[in-house]
């Protein structure tokens, strides 16, 4: 590997604070760091020990998300941040979130030692609540950063407690007023810049041979949640092709037509996947010899472009039209949620690029088909950017892997690009 | 209507008996006449009493299945047979099974009145648990009555009580040493003919405008009862489509197809009904953001031709194995259950479209979807043939109805049809 002038990040500390992690939030099989629960906190409680000890400024906004800063040069100049969050899936990956923040301490440490004042603040943020498997909510934590935390999701109950947000919130010691105010602790205009490095969630760096991606933007979802189809049952010998209501011979026609389309758009090119990830007959209804009178799925949108996922709902509701005629049926597909593609900027993604082929780190550019902290300091107008590192085994899972020489030298990228970026 | 020259069955009194069953075995919205239930009993019990009433022999068999006859002048020849079952399934309609022994009974009982003395007996079988509903199998009646009930039949749980076959016939007074060592009632070498008179369990008759319907043949079902296709889960936005190993988009592809090749079938002229009638994601892992790992299904094949439902069975096998290799799935289709199509006599047909013609009655010919116990006449050998009278709002709910006059009409088409067969 190429070495290039810059104050190492302490990687070795990052290793055993992932330790430290995986030793006091195991859970039966993976990691459990629910949040606002006892392994959320246990991880910034040790993130906060280590920020003391490196002697870095140590914040809290009114949710609690912590925020560790190395001061620069002029108080006052926007700040550059780094960050991610530290709650997991149930029964997750040590690494899901957990490595963006270990890698800006790391980073940290090393300009810290070295004596690196830069010229503006470098800060670390450690969200919470990022993870929707507890709340249901997307980026809870980053959101009320921003003062934007919507009010409806302080009302939101945790998947395992049946408690609500605002309580959970109280009970970590938040101040759930000022959340409720939307009183904001980052302000946008006060930001340089936000980079989050994060596991790949998908096999595409681990596929293709690469240990780092830079993330070319972070896919938005439109997604039909609660879709149906309304047919009628019937006896399966007894009633003719012509005149059923069979509503899996519908819905399997409209499932086929959108992949058919995805496979069309992505051979133009367009970036897009298509999931039906949940699609059921009634099993209080339903029978081996009966025709289907109904069925229940999910369609789920997601890309780099509004455009095409809008393309992709109005074919769905184009083709569920044409189809319920044909097949006697009625679809709802009800109304669509939906989250905006995040931009990520070019003029980052270029210094990242720069950087990792200053330290011959080959990197393949790719898509993040997850959402991630990174969305919301883009759509709030921060330049963002993201690094991915391989991961073995898949995301939201307990076999979830990440080699410490991948994380090591995304790292490496990492620092040597703000090295550069605060240089005298 | 034309007249012709017959002694007309006693429509009044299968109205009577219809309303007596009714009112007896009525339940919160249908009829409940369980397999060796009450309902059934009490239904046998008034078919009974009222062929005791009008002089006719009746008689029972081990699996106490009940016989009227009307006996002929010799009585060594073969007899002819019409019947079918008295249960029903759980808050079923009144007419499916009934309305074939209460036409039997008004063809005797018009018969008998006219002092009609046939050459050979004339006999009505009222059989017991015909509908799979309560014990998972079919036919169990008229299996008894040729000493076929399979042992492992006896085993069988009813699906209410929890109670075996064996118990459920111990109680009502079988001598089911006699059914377990297939000691038969019935031999096929006495019996000349059967026919069953049933509500059709399709709309076709309704929807085509025709009282009744000569049926052509009785459909086979080779069914993949626990078919499945096994994939992996993956991020709904990270996994990219040339990896996916999707279990959804392989078994909507397989359905797709297997839909596709019925069209194609049908248009040659080719008879078979195909059903997907349960299909399901597993609800303890799929979720809406995740490429779904495994579904389970069912395929329902139906056709008057065992040559059909093979082709279809290799199509379903020979297409499963393709899209496994391109979906990089794995499908497993289970053990097939079969059952042969049955066919019908083609003479007693005829006879049965003549008396039609005879009495101005139009029938149009059409395939029975559903099984019936004339199944089980026809695998042992006896010439078959079976009358369906149309039905509004489909069979084995409680809104199952027959009009009074079209029962009047295929009951007079039956009795015209035996009085040309035992005219002197």
């Amino acid at each position: 590997m190429a070495q290039a002038a810059f104050p190492e990040p302490d990687v070795a500390l990052a290793e055993r604070l992932f330790g430290a992690f995986r030793a006091e939030t195991a859970g039966r099989l993976g990691v459990v760091r629910a949040s606002y629960g006892e392994g959320e906190e246990a991880a910034h409680r040790l993130v906060r020990e280590s920020a003391v000890a490196l002697g870095l400024e140590v914040a809290e906004d009114a949710a609690r998300n912590l925020y560790l800063s190395l001061p620069g040069a002029d108080r006052t100049a926007r700040s550059l941040f780094m960050g991610s969050h530290l709650d997991s899936v149930p029964e997750g990956g040590n690494y899901d979130g957990a490595a963006g923040v270990l890698a800006g301490i790391a980073v940290l440490a090393g300009f810290k030692r070295a004596g690196h004042v830069p010229p503006f603040d470098l800060s670390v943020a450690a969200f919470r609540a990022e993870e929707a498997a507890w709340f249901d909510i997307a980026y809870g934590g980053s959101h009320a950063a921003f003062g934007r935390l919507p009010l409806a999701a302080l009302d939101v109950r945790r998947t395992d407690t049946g408690c609500p947000l605002a309580e959970h919130m109280r009970d970590a010691g938040c101040d759930v007023a000022a959340v409720r105010a939307g009183t904001p602790f980052l302000d946008p205009a006060r930001l340089r810049s936000y980079i989050e490095l994060h596991i790949e969630q998908g096999p595409v760096l681990e596929a293709e041979g690469f240990a780092v991606g830079i993330v070319s933007g972070i896919r938005g979802c439109l997604r039909f949640r609660r879709a149906g189809c309304l047919g009628a049952y019937a006896h399966s010998g007894a009633e003719p092709r012509r005149s059923r209501r069979d509503a899996v011979a519908a819905t399997v026609a409209l499932v086929q037509r959108l992949n058919d389309e995805w496979e069309r758009l992505e051979g133009t090119g367009e970036d897009l996947a298509f999931t039906v990830g949940e699609l059921t007959t009634d099993p209080a209804q339903h029978g081996p010899s009966k025709v289907a009178g109904e069925t229940r799925f999910v369609l789920d949108f997601r890309s780099l472009e509004d455009s095409t996922m809008r393309h992709m709902a109005a074919f769905a509701e184009r083709h569920a039209a044409e189809l319920a005629k044909r097949y006697r049926v009625q679809f709802a597909l009800g109304e669509p949620s939906y989250s905006a593609p995040a931009r990520l900027d070019a003029t980052l993604r270029q210094g990242l690029t720069l950087a990792a082929e200053d330290l011959g780190v080959p990197t393949m550019v790719l898509a993040s088909g997850a959402g991630h902290d990174a969305v919301v300091f883009a759509t709030a107008g921060v330049p963002s950017a993201m690094l991915f590192i391989r991961n073995q085994h898949g995301s939201h899972n307990p076999h979830e892997a990440m080699a410490m020489e991948d994380f090591a030298a995304a790292t490496r990228i990492l620092a040597h690009h703000l090295a550069r970026e605060t240089a005298a």
